[in-house]
């Protein structure tokens, strides 16, 4: 049986084909900047037919950026998608623009969980916390087996949890939140900031304009810069803090960090996460390990068609 | 149909007779100093006789301070429980000494945030975060209805989770623990150091040498004293960040909050902690509600005895 997975991104619409396990095919696209959320319908009923369109397909699944009502479909808070203010009804509105197709909608990050935890590194396992650095931090809670959405929607926000009181701003408000040391975007302020007050750093020669990406940070830590190095042992010092909260809580064994800068920075960044965490464990009998994700970028499609696959068989 | 249900605590053994979801009789005694677990044992066996013995008695629940294995009712670690240095198969003794009786066991907070859950404030709940303060913090969660005990028997404890990266030392090593700012034991501590530092507080003078309880802190309160209001600050503070924190994570709408500290202070130290853990939510949407528990002392009996009957009929 075949189903599609989209991965429905702030920058980028990414698609697969999935046929069992195996993806059959891919296509992507950029997010329509404008027109609001019934340009991204079309953008992505454009990839679908790319993949060849929905004849032999079973279902369609999305994983979208924000808070998503599984049962409905519908998209209630999506602040990295340029143009969606209100909540928007995506399963009912791509049904319609495939012909009926049947879709199903969740979270993007919680997705790309169910995707390592069915097929990537969490395979086998019973409970599971995905982490994923990438602009932000992302976060999805596999308990027992399944996704732990609650009652908002909102659940597995590791990045939003709260590292240090009174800490540093997060780009949401809060104060302390993990994502204000481990996530890109806000690790590229920093480096600014620190720039602009008199700190030489290759990761602002590297980009001066641009956008401080996962590569130049990989590419300034190789050259042994000073304030790349700071930004990354706080942010494995904030990541251990986090996900050793996140285990002492629900008493988990097994954590898998993904996302652009983990899968650059590679099992050497996560091994030093896992060494953070396991040193501020509670529980001496704690078995914990925190590995690299495997399913790279490909995960959040991967994980959609998982999903469309679990609701509609 | 009558269970019985044991709270074993450190300083005190507590236990109800329960009957449907009444309590018919309570007794306890002091829990043994010496002669480790098999005192145990015995001291439950009276207070199980003074209760009325088990004739007409289906089962007995033991809610035990440490980390236990549910399945066989064997108690891993107990640091609060005097002479418990190994592995002790509470359950198995407990029966033998009962002429056979059925008998559950697990973590004292877990079965607190059950009774808090089924018969107190939590009712009707399908989630539930509970967090009692008393000498230390500990925590219950409970998940779809069913306590999330994880796979070594520790999950829940939210006083061992991090509100304070580096923070202040806890009892059990750690830094930065919930439980080094709002434990009971925690808060005395700091107290003698800030009066040895030379800052006057009405708090040593109520307890100059013996146990600072929860009413000591609630007369220096009211008397205005500085340095209780200040530790009072801190452990609200610290409370807002750990349920915020936990909330974030598992999006949760009810946090229970008990234990001698919060039935002491009352509503008014629960609403300030609903308002700092309301202040840093991330989830704009979340209906979080922080409530005191209504159960009081007798919660963990209570649960003990709700224990054995979830797990024998």
């Amino acid at each position: 049986m075949a189903f599609i997975g989209v991965d429905l991104g702030g920058t980028k619409i990414f698609a697969v084909l999935a046929k069992g396990d195996e993806v059959a095919a891919e296509a992507k696209r950029k997010t329509p900047t404008q027109g609001g959320p019934l340009a991204v319908v079309d953008a992505i009923a454009e990839v679908v037919a790319e993949l060849g369109g929905t004849v032999d397909v079973e279902a369609v699944g999305v994983g979208a950026p924000g808070a998503v009502d599984v049962a409905t479909g519908v998209i209630r808070q999506a602040p990295n998608l340029p143009g969606w203010h209100d909540p928007f009804g995506l399963a009912e509105a791509l049904s319609d623009a495939l012909g009926g197709m049947r879709v199903a909608v969740d979270n993007d990050v919680n997705v790309g969980a169910l995707a390592e935890h069915r097929l990537g590194a969490g395979k086998g396992a019973n409970d599971m916390l995905g982490v994923f650095c990438g602009t932000g931090v992302g976060g999805g809670v596999i308990l027992d087996g399944k996704i732990r959405r609650g009652p908002t929607g909102f659940a597995g926000e590791i990045g939003h949890t709260i590292v240090e009181r009174d800490g540093r701003r997060c780009g949401c408000g809060g104060r302390g939140h993990l994502e204000a040391y481990a996530g890109r975007a806000a690790m590229e302020k920093r480096a600014r900031e620190l720039e602009s007050k008199g700190r030489d750093t290759a990761l602002v020669e590297l980009a001066p304009s641009k956008r401080m990406t996962s590569g130049v940070f990989s590419k300034a830590l190789t050259a042994g810069d000073a304030v790349a190095i700071e930004l990354l042992d706080e942010a494995v010092s904030a990541l251990g803090v986090a996900i050793a909260s996140a285990v002492t809580l629900l008493d988990l064994e097994l954590v898998v960090v993904g996302g652009g800068l983990a899968d650059r920075l590679g099992p050497a960044f996560v091994g030093r996460v896992e060494q953070a965490a396991r040193s501020q464990l509670f529980a001496e009998s704690s078995t914990l390990r925190v590995i690299p994700a495997e399913l790279g970028d490909q995960g959040g499609a991967i994980g959609a068609a998982l999903l469309a696959a679990d609701k509609f068989t």
